[in-house]
């Protein structure tokens, strides 16, 4: 059963596609209590409930005993005692065991969940401003009320195939010259690669849509000597654009009005790596057209991917934090800086960055109506990659095109995938990262990934190699990391090999990874799902934070702490565990049920795959469109007959028709052989145990 | 095999209590390269090579994959990454699974350990000075290695007996009224009690040794009232002297040269706590004994430990670096504050605390010489210790008295215990705490224990309640929680009567706790050690971070993960599982060797007990000296007669003699049954199982 209940003057955020009726039931499953202006929602937690959702937040699978606040926030350092990061994601599940329901908070502004964080058995969720829509979801299962809110929120993106490849980024990357060596130390190792990540220095003083043209005297040959690599460049587009004169995008927007504005109606400045900045007013059609336009300039140089960030938007200051800075220094430095000035001091510098006051003091025009940023904060991003969205598909409607994004809300993942964020290069973050991906999987976002390696700081070999042994099965696949770190490409390493082996099991896993990302997407189901998802009644699988279900057939239980050879496991059914150190070398070992120790050298990866279950491997490549999908071996454990779905497209079509991309792979089990079929495949059967 | 080797002109810095020889061998364990000053040790490591060691700091038990300097920060935030902490413990093991060396770079300025952190076979330790002494340790076993390290740098320190009870504490308690609170909270409910700390906020403007005389209008009589109430008050004792006129311990200091002193030999001016400071030369026997008289005043109104705080030094900012920032601050608010500039000033003003220039402007008096801070940085916070230690112990020869330190170094063991410094209320603390255990006992720390529920941040109740888990075991048992976070006294929560059933287990176990601490400590025993280190062939053993042994008969293996009901644990032998949810509500179980999945609800903690061995536990008490040794009941699978030696002795005698203090339990089994015998003790044997 699906309810909606409105509070205060809900704006219309678009995030469901499906007009749900107002429900004029009470809304049982909270008391609710409002102020002047927020709206409380209140419910008392029995001892073993469990949380579900948020999407990407720090913390558990079970998000029960932190607070988390829906405010999308440039947060470089992810502790696990953050309350925001880059996204809101306002979907929760609640579950005693037997029962649950599912909650959708469709508010623009800022909400604050305390989660059995102030008092251990009280859940108490605010909406700050007050203005929004409930949707409560009951069915009989937790994958059915993802199910039914993954239908109200409407189909995810989906990129082109080649987006499944692995893909090189660095903060730093800035000519012609880099690239080039970058692919062609790859390419020389071997090393599979699909595309390499420009972040913000191929620009002219980071002005969104240019590129430096001393550093990249011809990026229309760069762009098709790497096609012929098969690498795609993937240049990023920042929220802010540089106050400058002449500056095409900014003297058009400013003509136009297209900038966020002061409530006096003067384009509102804050500053970001161009300096002072004026920030798309992307919440009007007219202007996500205009700017999604500007995409097309550099995808006539043969760009087909970008990504978008700093779109929280992130603030470095406002002009009007400068000036009320500047009065506060001067007064400060001439008190002759005491302890108490010089930790004031300190407090007005930090403080100036994403500062709340300056989030109340710009405006957006929004359905008819003008806006104050603060109400619809959390839609700004999104809204940035809707219209990246629109004037990509605008370019080319017959191609799906790869964008992905740091700030989100739950609707945006109709129009692009996300990065986990900018991480940092700790071993907690795998697992952390890990966490996420069944969480932004039930909020709609299926194309993710983290920064594998580690974003911020110095990462090590090891943790590297671990961090890709998760990469391995998320859909976006990218190493990353920021100016001042330690160069992060693999071959840099001495376990340089170790990691090439492990990419390998990526595309050799390729057909089933795309075949269960676009079943989940054309479907409405989760690549990724607490194991209490699919066994919600076995008390150990409730609170397993460490393992999650990868598809229909698999299970995944990445090794995560340093210095560690195999980890525990706990196997909710029989299972057959695939030990990978390469597509090529792998042993099969059949296990059962129950809790295990997992041997795994630094250089072994598994995967588990459920016992009558039979899962493709191809015989990978070194970029994505050298898969052969169509030569596969199956892996598995059976007892008797056994099929899987392949999925398989041209990786472009825009209109994907789940029916026209599958094949029945079928297993026959004669006596004691497995003899497998699929039509117009050449598939082995012969690797599969049979029980 | 003991060999020592000199390397430059090193300092006296009595970390040595035996005089080894200088060896005449090449140094065999690394190859040594010397540069103009520095000197760098380099040993290539085996894949499965482990490294123990390096005391309080982050990360694993074994300290492979990352970078650690030995240079004491105050650093309030203790991530993964960091490479610093409080302390600076040189000493390490390295084993190859075979065989083992230990290594003390017996060294007070900085020093780099780069264990396999840039190329993960590779171990570079550098000496930036170049001024040290080198003693390698080869013996048969890794306990061997530490028994005869213990042996070279002296017995460490031991506290009365009451340190061993639950102490509450608090950055904040600023009254007599609100001790008194705090106190009779505890009290009615029941929860034990034996020490309340003052932080900095009872003093008068941050002045050493002083007391606020309006919230604290009669200390004598608040000292005697809590000792009725077997209470003792621990107030803090900062290094910083307030630079004040007037203010007695500034005027002697001054008077006498006391201070340290800038190149010119002017006094070297910081700011820390109480705003403008000098910083007593603790390198100068007369500053010690100086500086060590001044806690007399507060013992007279009835003090019997102190904490010391800030003696890394810790530097907020120096009269150089405020001059100089003003400079900065002033040429770039000129520039009118674009974006480099605002970055700059950030960066101008977060680099002035702890600032490497700072730390090499002034000067020590030390052995004659006039040495640069730098040279001997590590040493400062210990020697302040040293002060302590004989200021106290002047004052009544006759007991021991408490005292634990932030900074230290080795040799500062024999003087004080150690906080693990100023944690934050994460999860992931719980296991960084429990991590630094067996690293601290190698390193002769035994008087240690985290900051309970977690010093910055808020907790939440169940993170205060799991780490009190934790904390039971601990010498140093302290709820520790800072300025503006949440309150942190047991009674604030709703999960309070769990905690305090935790609380009993602490007080009933206390007669086991005390015997294995006064047993290591008068032996050179470690009481937390790696469960390598008894298990030395498991290779199970080798890599488990998260349980370690505990006396010579236990292992413990706390929850700490959020949300969890259980935990996975390795028994290396058969062992009887004693699950506690308090003291009188425990239930034994039998386990064998292997691993195993444990649950333990929220309110449950594990203690495992080598089969074959016996344990003592009281009846408890709500304080220390109400826990009767002389009424046990023992726990404990055996198949056959077992003994237990008991040590008890007044809890103050300064000269402990460990024969003196033994008392043998003997546990007779006959027909199946236990029958335990003490001399002049009632000893319950009907709780042992008999196999």
């Amino acid at each position: 059963m699906i309810r909606r209940f409105d509070y205060g003057a809900p704006l219309p955020t678009e995030a469901l596609v499906v007009d749900v009726p107002l429900s004029t039931d009470a809304l049982h499953p909270f008391a609710v209590s409002t102020s002047e202006k927020s709206v409380t929602f209140t419910r008392k937690l029995g001892k073993d409930d469990l949380i579900f959702g948020l999407g990407e937040t720090v913390r558990g699978i079970n998000k029960r005993g932190h607070i988390y606040r829906s405010w999308n926030t440039d947060e470089f350092s992810h502790h696990e005692n953050k309350e925001s990061l880059y996204a809101s994601h306002n979907f929760l599940i609640f579950y005693d065991g037997e029962k649950a329901f599912g909650v959708f908070f469709d508010d623009p502004g800022e909400m604050i969940f305390d989660l059995g964080y102030t008092s251990a058995d009280t859940a108490t969720i605010t909406s700050v401003n007050g203005d929004l829509r409930v949707v409560v979801i009951e069915e009989d299962s937790l994958s059915g009320i993802v199910a039914a809110f993954r239908q109200l929120i409407g189909p995810c993106y989906i990129p082109p195939k080649w987006a499944f490849g692995y893909i090189q980024s660095r903060w730093g990357y800035a000519a012609d010259k880099e690239v080039r060596t970058i692919v062609k130390e790859h390419r020389d190792r071997h090393i599979p690669l699909d595309g390499v990540c420009l972040d913000i220095d191929y620009m002219v003083d980071y002005k969104d849509f240019s590129w430096n043209q001393e550093s990249f005297p011809d990026l229309k040959q760069l762009c098709s000597d790497m096609k012929e690599e098969n690498i795609r460049l993937i240049p990023i587009i920042d929220a802010g654009i540089k106050q400058q004169e002449g500056y095409e995008v900014c003297d058009e927007g400013l003509q136009n009005g297209y900038f966020c504005t002061y409530e006096d109606g003067t384009p509102f400045v804050g500053a970001v790596w161009p300096g002072r900045s004026y920030f798309p007013d992307f919440f009007q059609p007219e202007v996500r057209q205009w700017f999604g336009k500007k995409y097309h300039g550099l995808m006539d140089q043969g760009i087909e991917g970008f990504w978008n960030d700093m779109n929280e938007p992130a603030l470095f200051y406002s002009e009007k934090g400068i000036v009320e800075a500047r009065q506060e220094l001067t007064r400060l430095m001439d008190m002759n800086l005491g302890l108490d000035a010089f930790f004031h001091l300190k407090d007005v510098l930090m403080g100036m960055q994403n500062k709340r006051e300056d989030y109340e003091s710009f405006y957006h025009q929004f359905a008819g109506q003008t806006v104050r940023h603060d109400r619809v904060h959390n839609l700004y991003g999104g809204f940035m990659t809707r219209a990246a969205h629109e004037g990509l598909t605008s370019y080319n409607p017959e191609k799906r095109h790869l964008i992905f994004s740091r700030a989100s809300h739950i609707g945006a993942h109709r129009w692009g995938g996300v990065w986990q964020g900018d991480n940092t290069s700790w071993w907690s973050h795998i697992l952390m990262n890990l966490k996420m991906l069944p969480s932004l999987n039930m909020c709609g976002f299926l194309y993710t990934g983290a920064d594998l390696g580690g974003f911020s700081g110095n990462t090590t070999e090891d943790l590297l190699l671990r961090w890709l042994q998760l990469g391995v099965f998320t859909p976006l696949m990218r190493n990353h990391s920021a100016l001042h770190t330690r160069d992060q490409e693999i071959y840099r390493f001495g376990m340089q090999e170790d990691m090439k082996n492990i990419l390998t099991v990526r595309y050799a896993l390729l057909p089933y990874l795309y075949s269960e990302f676009m079943k989940c997407a054309l479907t409405g189901g989760s690549m990724f799902r607490p194991l209490s998802f699919d066994y919600p009644h076995d008390p150990a699988c409730l609170r397993i934070e460490d393992q999650v279900m990868l598809g229909k057939e698999c299970m995944i239980a990445p090794v995560y702490e340093q210095n560690a050879r195999g980890r525990n496991v706990y196997l909710p059914e029989d299972m057959l565990l695939v030990r990978f150190r390469s597509a090529e070398d792998y042993c099969l070992i059949p296990m059962e049920k129950g809790r295990h120790w997992i041997d795994l050298d630094l250089n072994e990866m598994p995967l588990f795959i459920r016992k009558g279950c039979i899962i493709p491997l191809s015989h990978g490549g070194e970029w994505v469109e050298q898969v052969d999908f169509t030569n596969l071996t199956l892996l598995g454990w059976v007892e008797k007959d056994a099929a899987y779905q392949l999925y398989n497209d041209d990786g472009y079509t825009t209109k994907p028709v789940l029916t026209d991309g599958l094949t029945a792979i079928t297993l026959e089990v004669k006596d004691g052989k497995g003899v497998a079929v699929g039509n117009g495949l050449r598939v082995d059967g012969g690797k599969v145990i049979i029980a």
